[in-house]
């Protein structure tokens, strides 16, 4: 079955991806970090169950992470499928993970239920139907814990009230190599936001592509966070658009981009971080037209060749070396071939 | 007319082309340095006209050094068919050209005649033939300045003797690469050549190409000269050979060679140094049959992408950014239709 993350989606040019997140916790149950491992698989099987029972219950796979080659559990992460600490937590933890990957539900992370919902492009209030409509069904058989006042009770109160965390996945390599996006990401806190780099710890922007999401959940509905973070979206986008079309303008940046499609359409040897910089300029190209490629296909490659997902595609865990030869191989495969 | 440099010759994996240089004075007239205007222009026309009323004079252009576009003299010097002193003489000094440029006759250069004979590839006794004809030819109508004991007069005593520089131009990137012609050309002193970089002044190696050539003019016969450099020739064609073996098996050393062509074949602006630079790369790449691309198309742009040669081409003297925009496009077109 195709994965959501091959689709070019609404804004494709710049939106990479949306994701809703809902934070649930089992009103019979302490939050998984007090409970054993036994608490732990019990919740686990309860959520299962209930999913399982209900009309999607084909859907999905049950994973239980110690069951999970390390490289494949990192690979899900690498994709964002589930968060890097879940990919290394224990006995008792599960993964409910829709065929087209793009429903995911980590059972006992810092809550007892992360749903989560993905699609390409810029599409807030699709995601958010999806994940409603799972989420509804869920609490038909579940008892969640919700107090009137303070909405949907979460470990950490920071996700008190809604419990959702929307955010969108984009790539603005203009903004960035401009040094305009750090004056838009002060703006960007001050209306209720957060901008990061999405790809790396610590080292921000990797492929110039960041999420930008919600931090308030308390006294703000979902549909007002998804439309303040839709609209914001559309204006960070069209800045982009106009950016970057003047950057390409100027003869030595258009150069790099055609040079960084004739590295990739050659390399024999490819470290992460080049190619995240190469494709980067790559997407930029194809965005604004000047290279004829497809966008898909540099999202594709943006998720395949990450070194975890290189790993489990291999079975093993490679030498850097012989991964950025596989990682090459890939990257030219892809770009002779469009 | 397909010129001589297009061609790939004997050893053509290394050796790009052979010069013989024959420097030769006529008895009746001091010295170039000692003549006036007038002088220089009695000696051009005297050798002037003994070429064209000899049987090859039909292959030849008389060309004034002063009648000639700056760029256009530059530009003949960039491809060796004149020294780089010569392109900006004065009154008096001219130029016979063969059509196919394999023959260029500098009059009232440092001496009167400067025969010179270039082919492709290691072919020192094709080339001593063909500058012998000429020379006798020459000689036949002309009285040179010659002395039993210490053979042909010319104005720097280093000359003198057979007045012949033999020379063949190397491409050795794996002994430059790997630091062993530093070595090398200590040795090859000693056995009375000389070995410098071809293009650049100072820089010594643009391109990784050296200019090999013969000392000793003085009590040694032509023959035993170009028995000696073609054997030298040989041995460190071989050397090269070896050495490049070794190093492509490198996997970050190929991949040099193939980021080289993904930039040559895809690039908007390139300098003259990076061309080189990636020239080499890419050649050494044709050379040891990793590359499948007809080495002479890559000794066709060493030559007409420098900067001289495009100025000239474009009738006009063009500024870097224009120029690197133009060499680009000629590298493109060239690489992406082999």
């Amino acid at each position: 079955m195709s994965k959501w993350y091959i689709e070019k989606g609404e804004q494709g040019d710049i939106v990479l991806s949306t994701r809703i997140r809902l934070a649930r916790n089992i009103e019979e149950y302490p939050f998984p970090s007090k409970l054993d491992i036994e608490g732990r698989r019990k919740v686990s099987k309860t959520v299962h169950d209930a999913v399982a029972g209900s009309s999607i219950g084909r859907d999905f796979s049950y994973i239980e992470m110690t069951s999970l080659p390390r490289s494949q559990a990192l690979s899900m992460a690498e994709r964002h499928l589930i968060s890097p600490e879940f990919a290394c937590s224990g006995e008792g933890s599960a993964l409910l993970l829709a065929n087209d990957e793009s429903v995911s539900i980590m059972l006992c992370e810092e809550d007892h239920i992360r749903l989560q919902v993905m699609k390409a492009g810029l599409a807030l209030h699709e995601a958010f139907d999806t994940a409603d409509r799972i989420d509804t069904m869920l609490d038909n058989s579940l008892h969640y814990a919700f107090n009137e006042r303070i909405g949907y009770l979460t470990q950490c109160p920071t996700n008190l009230g809604t419990a959702m965390r929307a955010s969108v996945m984009l790539h603005l390599p203009a903004l960035t190599k401009t040094g305009r996006l750090s004056a838009l990401a002060a703006t960007i806190s001050k209306l209720g936001l957060t901008i990061r780099g999405a790809y790396g710890e610590g080292s921000g922007s990797k492929g110039d592509i960041y999420q930008l999401s919600n931090q308030i959940t308390l006294g703000i509905t979902e549909q007002a966070a998804l439309d303040n973070l839709s609209a914001i979206t559309l204006q960070i986008v069209t800045h982009e658009r106009a950016v970057a079309a003047e950057l390409i303008k100027i003869p030595s940046e258009e150069d790099k981009i055609f040079r960084a499609y004739g590295i990739l359409k050659s390399a024999r040897l490819m470290s992460n971080d080049e190619f995240m910089e190469l494709a980067s300029l790559v997407r930029m190209g194809a965005a604004r037209g000047i290279l004829d490629i497809p966008i898909e296909k540099v999202n594709e490659l943006i998720v395949t060749v990450q070194p975890a997902t290189i790993n489990a595609a291999q079975g093993k865990s490679l030498e850097p070396q012989a991964r950025d030869q596989i990682r090459a191989q890939s990257v030219r495969e892809v770009f002779n071939n469009v």
